[in-house]
């Protein structure tokens, strides 16, 4: 059993990967480790149905080595260590603006093709990226969701010296965080969860609990009365996109990382009186997984912390069924080897 | 009677008018003509009564000639044309991030302090803006909202050959339209009003109702599915929040350019979906005014068309009653003369 199959209505089962010898311009990898995201979750629930063609291996965040290189494919060897940046844009027309990574016809490697919690993945060779020599491919397996984080504060132009707020202490917002610490930015994260409040401070991020402190006047404190330079929005919660033009700077910048699936009451008052932005920000460019893999490898942000836990591949089904009790996991990775 | 107050409660009342001597730093104005805003409107209504101390002469959108020189004041002539920027931000701190225009303390001359509907009008030097030599003094007295959209549209960063919608067609959205069609972008303008319709259709302005033809599908068939790269929300709708969203490209530019006192249901979905921008705007800085001066001393603005009435001074209760009941104005000049 090297593969795990979604079934579809929030079933999974075991089988063997199927391996698919490259065809030119592909490549064939040996999987090491894929992250749950919390989109694999939302899939396990059945909430994606609509999308995803079944029986089909998920997963996305991934790292691993390279096992067979397909005709044609230049600059890479059998055996070195990569990360795949999951997006096929080939889809692109003209009416994407250039806007490459959220092109209309974008397909998500391991939600709209197959994905990586199987032991041996072929893809386009244009969805790799060199890791460092010597890398943790344990901690590789964290690239994607750490250039989900880059491409948040890269669209924040978030500046040395600058306080941010993060709203939502979960991988991602913990991620933004820890990014836009090692961008020179004072940073605050806001979260209501005690374990994962903890391991914020544990990381050494500044936090605070909006449901014991006053977010607004705190923040306010901390900024001689000016506010946040820049809010990121990642709890998606009513509360935080209540905050979020509360707590900003005149002409403060908003990022909306978050996924809202219902439209929410948002003070357009603020944005006119205050003259803010709001961006929104989703996945990622090619030069937001090559910051990803430079703080990967130059090893100052304390990814391994993030890693709660390792699990086999045939413990996957079970895993999505204990995430979605609400456990204080943080990160929990699958060996796919 | 030279000088109309407001009472409070939604009343006016005729007087005469004081003659304040120009101190250091202040100019004493001879007012010609003054336009009636819809934030007049709203205090007229009673609205703002809490920010507004009465009696007070109201009105800020106005044209003149320098009638007194206080001391000190250098760089302007007795009798020259002018008009005021009125905004008075002397009360700037740090924590307003070096945003001065609507820092905290902002005081607008009109609403916080004595305003234009008055013969003689005594303001800070350094809110006036000379005037070329010859403007008609009537559209002069439109260079306050022209500045209003001359930033609107710079903070869209709007670029020649893209495609703008305006929604919302009164006087800022129809001058927003013409600012943007002026700086080469295809503009539409979306309004249900027939009159106003009728009106920005003979000012050349491409137009739609949307309440006739499903704006969304008109504006993907105009920019080959790809959607507008600019809006402009001047409507105050909830429709217009609803639509902003789904007609703006990938990466588009939204500026909310509308006062909406209660907090309105956005799609944040489609921020991050298309990963769209919005900025709020509020009144205007020094180069917005020097636009409005351009545009107005290059006469190539049909702003002639905008004006539907020039009233006496002493018909300006009268008027703020007749515009409360919906007419088909748009802009209403008071000669103050």
């Amino acid at each position: 059993m090297n593969a795990v199959y979604y079934e579809g209505a929030g079933r999974f089962s075991l089988g063997s990967c199927e391996i698919q010898p490259p065809r030119a311009g592909e490549v064939r990898l040996a999987v090491a480790y894929c992250g749950v995201c919390g989109t694999d979750l939302h899939i396990a629930h059945g909430a994606m149905d609509q999308r995803v063609r079944v029986p089909q291996v998920i997963g996305h965040e991934m790292s691993g080595t390279i096992a067979e290189l397909g005709p044609g494919v230049q600059g890479f060897e059998v055996g070195e260590p990569v990360v795949v940046r999951p997006l096929d844009a080939r889809g692109e027309t003209p009416a994407d603006k250039g806007v490459s990574h959220i092109s209309r016809k974008l397909k998500f490697l391991g939600i709209d093709t197959p994905g990586a919690f199987q032991q041996s993945w072929t893809v386009p060779a244009f969805t790799l990226h060199h890791l460092p020599a010597g890398v943790d491919l344990k901690l590789a397996a964290l690239t994607e969701p750490l250039a989900v984080a880059c491409h948040d504060v890269r669209r924040a132009q978030l500046r040395a010296g600058e306080t941010a707020v993060v709203i939502g202490g979960g991988p991602i917002g913990t991620l933004v965080a820890l990014v836009a610490r090692e961008t020179g930015a004072q940073v605050v994260l806001s979260e209501v969860n005690p374990a994962r409040l903890a391991l914020a401070r544990s990381l050494g991020l500044q936090t605070l609990d909006p449901t014991r402190v006053d977010l607004v006047a705190e923040v306010a404190r901390m900024t001689d009365g000016a506010g946040a330079d820049v809010v990121f929005e990642v709890s998606g919660s009513a509360a935080g996109v209540q905050a979020m033009t509360q707590i900003a700077c005149l002409r403060g910048r908003i990022v909306v990382v978050a996924i809202f699936s219902q439209p929410q009451e948002v003070s357009l008052f603020d944005f006119f009186w205050k003259e803010l932005e709001l961006k929104g920000a989703r996945v990622y460019e090619v030069e937001d997984y090559e910051r990803a893999i430079d703080l990967l490898g130059a090893g100052r942000l304390p990814l391994a912390q993030l890693v709660t836990a390792v699990e086999p591949l045939e413990r996957l089904p079970a895993v999505f069924e204990e995430l979605s009790g609400g456990t204080e996991a943080m990160k929990v990775l699958v060996d796919c080897r």
